[in-house]
């Protein structure tokens, strides 16, 4: 497991947007799009429900990549290289996004869940840390 | 090829950065970093040193994929899936990373150049692409 240094963990815990890259399904075609992220551990947490595209590419290929930018400097960025370990469903996921609805909305309750949704919190164990600063 | 259409295009033409996405060469893992970009007729351009990671993958491996945040609405974003269907070097690409820095930088020389880079455009033809408004 590649550790995340300090830059890392602080450019994950404020309030950037990463880019996750995950692999498609018919020819493992990469496929990125943006999200919120949380880190936990040395971990990198990225909360998506359950069909979404990169649920769906990281259980069947767990490999995925992440990209951000310092929001204050966008010449300085971190890019991971990792794998999901692990996809948590249930009270924790649905919990979580509301954690990552109150760092990057302010609310207490994430507003946007569609009717039946589940959350699940894709948990990527970092294999690869570059650092721009 | 898919069709850029308006929201896309501005996106890119603004000075956004894309995060773009290439296939490793051990096993097709994915990565991912931001970089500048650019548009012309349809085609996303993305100007990279030879040598370097994303234009080594991409051409051993064409199939990229590409996404923006809107930097007035980071919940505005586009996701571009793709190929890299030609690597253009020599003095057209020399003269496209001025453009860049232009563009990004408001100079008229590319001020980040290493003794020795030879500058490569990536063109990219975008297969699918989706808006988020």
């Amino acid at each position: 497991m590649a550790q995340l240094n300090d830059i890392a963990i602080r450019m994950l815990q404020e309030k950037n947007f990463v880019f996750i890259a995950t692999l498609g399904k018919t020819s493992g075609a990469p496929q990125v799009t943006p999200t919120w992220v949380d880190v936990d551990n040395g971990y990198v947490l990225v909360n998506t429900a359950i069909g979404r595209m990169k649920q769906e590419n990281s259980k069947r290929d767990p490999r995925v990549a992440l990209s951000a930018v310092d929001s204050t400097n966008p010449y300085s960025f971190t890019a991971i290289r990792g794998r999901v370990v692990e996809q948590i469903t249930g009270q924790a996921a649905e919990d979580h996004i509301d954690k990552m609805a109150k760092k990057y909305l302010g609310k207490d309750k994430y507003p946007f869940r569609q009717p039946g949704e589940k959350r699940v919190i894709l948990k990527i164990k970092p294999e690869r840390v570059v650092v721009q600063e």
